[in-house]
């Protein structure tokens, strides 16, 4: 590790990068990987990985403070400073506990909002502190890359790129008001693409196309309200007045973390590549200890909420402990809050688990998961039916999708009784149908022509090898929404009607007006 | 060879298929394959064979007499009687030559109808063949075929598959008034896709958007024209009330032979897959006089029309000669015409030549071709730039892309002249910008994750394997033209809106009336 002559930026270099023996073509190239923290990193670090891996120069820039990005084997890590602290993080993750307990709807309102605040607000500082240091953007300039990988999230390395005049490659679940698909020219018909939240399949009934329609109208105030903040960074930070809708919509190409094993068909454009399932394919033994637990006749049920929710309160511990004591299954829980004092000898808590590990163990009988994406795919690789707990974000969508394939319940975290949680697991697991589903879906999702990490690589180095991806970018982006739907085509052939039948209308009544008056005169 | 025992169909059956080494996943199908003829012929072959050396059972069915289609080393064929000869084949195509001799414009009208009528009651006539030979039909239904491959432009064997119960693969280059399209889903909005035989781009002026949004509105009127005897060819095979379009909706996977690089960018299903080039890579040397007569400082200009024009009227030809005479290039000119008495040193007549080898062999400098998909996509495979003159179908089309990339000029086939056909040679020859923006289409078209064989071959499998592919089935297809443009969600939304207004409104009237009444009595 040495630090590199930027105030304020270090520079971790990896002296043990191998010569590659498997760059695709011989051209290697200098990517630029600007991460999202959390889960969203999992799949970007693949790729990262697999790019040095393959020989290319990769430099991930990275927070000092992070939750869970940190320096790989096969690239280089630039750190930059944040006015925060690793308490703070915590802080804003275990806010979601707090909505967990028992409050009134008012005081519930108020939590969420104050939890939504707290982390657009810990986003915007984060991108903040990247973009305005001055030192390590210019740094970042000077190291001619070929393309930036980032995911637009928070869309910090789509800026970097249009202020650095290089391509960017979009690695992500979806964004909120359906700006994703906005940005890449995809037509997304309120009739039967359900929207971001409402918990709809892409068979609806008239109230709720009704509502989905009305949604998607105003989508467009929603990505005002939600990118605001963003679009004055975009001003500040590029110097032109270009919104954050417009820089999206440069993108070469667009890796959507989506597979339609779950996702519901819907149209999408030529630059965007569906890579769901990542990391199916990467797994490890269990150590030997948990090994020899979890074997047994019965197989066991994995338990995890994701890392925004390791920890809940007392009440909703029990209610989870007693429906665990009455199952002959053995319980694997990721839990990191106060060890309760007694609880059943079939359960194990610990502060971390090797999810995807587990559920590849084909004594993995149930998946108990708050819907997450990549637990959603890491489950759906390995077949385990599931009893999913969704509590925001993208989690009730990807719940109705897996549920509306057969291969799961969901079950509100938030009312959830010992019963409801007994019933739920019982269904997936001794219900046979569950299974089956599960793993008529899984065959789907696996049967694929390309690996969805090797796909991601391989469109990573396409745009990389011919600086972007430009004669995908369709027409629709140059197109204003009155052009696009042909408001003014239709506009004026309806005037052309419209003229023609006033001007029949006036002839045929000049016609019977002078007739009329020559029988007069008759 | 030998005949099996129905009355009127022949089985070739090919014993010198080898046990396969490399069919996927160990899945061993059987797959009925009905083709199409002529240039449409060569890709379905090509998947025929390859599926056949993978180890599936392939059986072929084509009629008793055609232009190119026969047996091939990896599968079965059987073959049904058809109430034409050769010579009938023979005098549909060269009735192509007849348009290119001089006449008044309603004589030219009355030809090209003739023409047209001729052609599609050819194809009735050969799809009735098939269908309506009952012990051929009910001879493949007990074959227990795991699928049909088609090509849907006759859609014989979508027919066949609905009657059978066995999903569908479509191989295709697309049909007329965007029946494929609107089969599989896919939203075309007229505002950037350019419409068949407009010649448009994406990019186009409001005029042209006009014309291109009317001919869409006429679409599905010229789709009951064009399918109309085949909607009554499938009344009366399948005994149901079903349209084409309704039965090739049902078609599990498209395949088209399309490439986004020479295609505009558009919106396409997930189960639209794109296999553009899928004979690029299928080569070989030249035999030895060709290779050197071709070579030479100046190198070589191909020069083919296809499979329907390889004969020309008189007058044509000699505008063709003079123009070569003067210049340095030699010239290899498929022509199956009278051999004139003298033509210029430089230029070889042949009855046949290896079009794709001459286009790979380094010394081809030009491609005079009428722009085939086929050919197109060999020139673009080994970076030749074109000069094009089509004369129908998607030529016309396929010809603007191309030219639109700045990789080929058009030329007026019907009104060519020495002088004109002098220019564009001289063009795409002597300025670089013709090669240099070819070859970087041809890097980028061949640029590709799975090579476009292996993957027709994936999703053929794919479909075998797993009975369909009905997740990627979009729920548009379930709903009507009124639910699917929301316009009953909208009627009922502006109802709403009008019923508030008209209420406020008399609610103003009455307190205005109420106020102004009061004021009186003061």
């Amino acid at each position: 590790i040495h630090f590199c002559p930027i105030p304020g930026g270090a520079l971790i270099t990896n002296n043990n990068i191998p010569a590659s023996d498997t760059a695709s073509s011989g051209f290697l190239g200098n990517l630029l990987v600007v991460p999202m923290d959390g889960s969203h990193w999992v799949g970007i670090k693949a790729i990262a990985q697999e790019m040095g891996r393959r020989g290319h120069r990769v430099t991930v820039v990275i927070p000092e403070i992070s939750m869970r990005m940190g320096p790989g084997k096969h690239y280089d890590t630039v750190t930059y400073p944040v006015p925060y602290d690793k308490a703070h993080i915590d802080s804003i993750m275990s806010s979601l506990k707090d909505m967990m307990e028992k409050s009134s709807f008012t005081e519930k309102i108020r939590k969420g909002f104050s939890k939504m605040q707290k982390f657009t607000g810990f986003m915007h500082t984060t991108a903040e502190s990247l973009l305005f240091n001055v030192s390590l953007i210019s740094h970042l300039a000077q190291q001619n890359f070929d393309a930036v990988l980032t995911d637009p999230v928070a869309p910090t390395g789509s800026l970097i790129a249009r202020k650095l005049g290089i391509p960017t490659i979009n690695l992500l679940r979806g964004l909120p008001c359906s700006l994703d698909m906005k940005s890449a020219g995809c037509p997304s018909p309120p009739s039967y693409v359900p929207r971001f939240l409402t918990r709809y399949t892409d068979k609806m009934s008239f109230q709720e196309r009704a509502f989905n329609t009305l949604v998607a109208l105003l989508e467009p105030l929603l990505c005002r309200l939600l990118y605001w903040h963003f679009d004055q960074i975009a001003y500040q930070f590029l110097g032109e007045e270009v919104g954050i809708a417009e820089v999206l919509s440069e993108s070469a190409i667009w890796l959507l973390r989506l597979d339609f094993t779950l996702e519901f068909p819907r149209p999408i454009m030529p630059n965007v590549v569906l890579v769901g399932g990542i990391n199916c394919n990467v797994r490890h033994p269990l150590p030997e200890d948990l090994e020899s637990w979890v074997s047994g006749e019965h197989g066991f049920v994995v338990f995890t909420l994701g890392t925004m929710l390791s920890d809940l309160p007392e009440e909703t511990t029990s209610v989870f402990l007693e429906a665990f004591r009455q199952i002959p299954q053995k319980v694997i829980w990721r839990y990191t809050g106060q060890v309760p004092d007694s609880f059943p000898e079939n359960v194990k808590l610990m502060n971390w688990v090797p999810q995807n590990d587990l559920l590849a163990h084909p004594g993995a009988r149930a998946f108990i998961t708050h819907a997450g994406s990549h637990g959603l795919f890491e489950g759906l690789c390995h077949a385990v039916p599931m009893v999913m707990m969704p509590f925001g974000g993208d989690q009730p969508d990807n719940a109705v999708r897996l549920a509306s394939r057969g291969a799961g319940v969901v079950l509100d975290i938030y009312s959830i009784t010992t019963e409801s949680l007994l019933q739920g697991l019982n269904e997936v697991i001794n219900d046979t149908r569950y299974k089956e589903n599960m793993q008529k879906l899984s065959a789907l999702h696996k049967d694929r022509p390309v690996d969805p990490l090797d796909l991601s690589v391989y469109w990573t180095e396409f745009v990389m090898r011919h600086k972007g991806a430009k004669h995908l970018r369709p027409a629709v982006l140059d197109l204003n929404w009155l052009q696009y739907y042909c408001l003014d085509v239709i506009a004026v052939l309806a005037s052309v009607v419209l003229f023609f039948v006033i001007l029949i209308v006036k002839c045929l009544k000049l016609c019977f007006w002078k007739l009329s008056r020559k029988r007069k005169q008759d």
